[in-house]
């Protein structure tokens, strides 16, 4: 019996969801047909279209069905830039490469928002950063994080948007964290753009959606045919969108259960500290996702950590799923200026909608254990190793 | 009970690949991951990349899943033009828009490979015109269908991918309507790209491949994680890809069987011509899929047959799914040549993995009545008004 504790990789997937995407693949349409089977197909994907925009307070138009996040995220990028008169894009320092490569291929200046020790960047930074940049330029595009996927802190998007729209820029949000764990609120954060994908919060892999505000620039990415309203080219995804909405629609009925994982959370980082006192907990003051633990225990690096828990039945990870192939590691580490052996030492422990407290007991038994038996220079000082 | 006869729009999910993608959703993992969740989700994908290279006679490293047909056909192109050196696209007539449309967008000069009277391009166009812009021209990227989706007739995609070969320039396969109706040879065909799509053979909507040989440049369309060996970035689809791979084997090792729904096909034609001997059955004499009917009533428009056939239980199509909405009607008629009448007339009629005789029966009911109660001028002058 395995303890999955990597949820912010992919999460499992909702019964509900699977039963629902059964459901429609035991029908058959193309929701393009102009027929009853094509428009029955049809229907399905405009309910699921309200479902989502009643869960993230979106009007349904808004919305456009991708085949995930990375797809919203290039496709929102793209549209921001094609509109024209952009002079430059601002990342945040924790952004996923979804944002971070796209930005740097775009061929535009990239200039990025530091975060602060806690893992959140500081709105006063975009403020002048912004009043240095204004008259002659063109507009900016910022893309940001709403919850960080390493450490789960929360930025301050609606801030930031304010700041951007006053600068006549366009703000992209990558909430594919936040979605389903915390309420996000599509309309109130006033941003132009915001990310989603279904198997971050219990629904299958390979769909998500970009919701863009009514007076968003848009163009497509992919050419094809005319579905979306010419925003998104290609055969909906019938089963995979009404997957997303049910898993959703659950996900955010049921947020006070899941804001009820910080329990859990924090009991594993006082276990830890309790036998390891130089463990930096990343956003321990700040507001993050309930679900999220980012850590770092210098000179033990994440990678070893998660080999070590992966053979004790327990799967963690050492930075984004994405990335886990790469020997670069965190994101995190780097962007909060961590020395070498505290940014090598990160991993990311995340609960799930499905995780119970045997879980955190699970993790708490297998890292101790795990640490007991590793040799590590800092075991004999930790006091000088406290971050 | 209704008779649905519009395979080509999309067929229906073989339960073989629901039950596949059911099971891999009971579990938990992302392919990126190192641990053994994510491992085994790896290894599923991986299981499946081997199955679709036994299945379409291509290596299994040459294979990059994508969300379907159309990001496939975008990321081929987008990789051809990336590679440096092209001054034309040469589309065929008959092309699907995630084809035409992304080449127009390309900005290069566009040309347009005509069809002949039985819906197939001839090789000797593409010899002339290749020969005509040799020497100082820079190289050029041809795209082509290896079936038609509105008519079903298959192109010399061979002979085509040698020839643009020898000028130096490369070869974007859509064999999104061929894949699992007939035998195809990714090898054989010479082609540098080649498109798939999963819902038109039984496997779900949303996922698909592109098959790059080892040879042919890549350039990511999506930018992100490193998934697919950097060449296309996105958390992947596990429970997609294996409903693929299983309704790709179910369908290629059912090719014989597919074969036989040509009885059906040709049945409903000679029924139809029976009762109006105006009829124009395009591909007629040409090689073409076995389920595909594509015809012509001159005087009677498409859209009309679709709704009057609709209304009594039997869904077809006036062209392609993704244009339908569109008042431009099927490709296939201009494409020919055909006049206004009989361009407006076109319908396709497109027979599935699990289509019975009562289809073909219900249908040949149906249209009859429906012909029968229709007022066509066409009706008194059968002799003028034959193609």
């Amino acid at each position: 019996m395995r303890t999955y504790l990597d949820h912010n990789a992919t999460t499992q997937v909702r019964p509900n969801a699977v039963a629902a995407m059964t459901e429609v693949m035991a029908r058959v349409g193309n929701p393009s047909s102009v027929h009853a089977d094509g428009q029955g197909a049809l229907a399905r994907v405009e309910l699921a279209r309200r479902v989502v925009g009643k869960a993230l307070r979106a009007r349904p138009e808004d919305i456009i069905f991708t085949s995930g996040g990375t797809e919203a995220l290039n496709l929102a990028l793209h549209a921001a830039i094609s509109a024209g008169g952009v002079d430059r894009i601002i990342v945040t320092a924790l952004e996923h490469e979804a944002v971070a490569a796209t930005a740097r291929a775009s061929g535009l200046p990239v200039e990025t928002w530091p975060v602060n020790a806690d893992g959140v960047v500081e709105i006063s930074w975009l403020a002048d950063r912004l009043a240095s940049c204004s008259g002659d330029y063109g507009r900016p595009v910022l893309a940001m994080m709403l919850a960080s996927n390493e450490t789960g802190t929360i930025q301050p998007v609606q801030e930031a948007a304010t700041l951007v729209r006053d600068a006549g820029g366009l703000t992209v949000v990558d909430a594919i964290q936040a979605v389903g764990k915390i309420d996000v609120d599509f309309a109130g954060l006033g941003c132009d753009y915001l990310a989603v994908s279904a198997h971050k919060f219990g629904g299958p892999q390979g769909v998500g959606a970009l919701l863009a505000a009514c007076n968003a620039p848009m163009a497509r990415h992919h050419h094809g045919g005319g579905q979306e309203k010419g925003r998104r080219a290609g055969t909906l995804n019938v089963a995979g969108i009404v997957g997303l909405a049910t898993a959703l629609e659950e996900a955010v009925s049921s947020l006070d259960d899941f804001a009820s994982l910080a329990i859990q959370r924090d009991k594993m980082a006082v276990a830890i500290r309790a036998v390891a006192p130089q463990m930096i907990e990343i956003g321990a003051r700040a507001s993050r996702l309930p679900n999220t633990l980012g850590m770092s225990l210098p000179g033990w690096p994440g990678a070893t950590q998660v080999m070590a828990l992966d053979l004790d039945g327990v799967a963690i990870s050492a930075g984004s799923a994405c990335s886990s192939g790469s020997s670069k590691g965190s994101k995190v580490g780097t962007a909060l200026g961590l020395p070498e052996d505290a940014s090598q030492g990160f991993v990311r422990v995340s609960l799930g909608w499905n995780s119970k407290p045997d879980d955190a007991d699970a993790f708490i038994k297998a890292w101790t254990a795990a640490y007991a038996r590793a040799a590590l220079p800092s075991k004999q000082m930790p006091e000088e190793a406290v971050g």
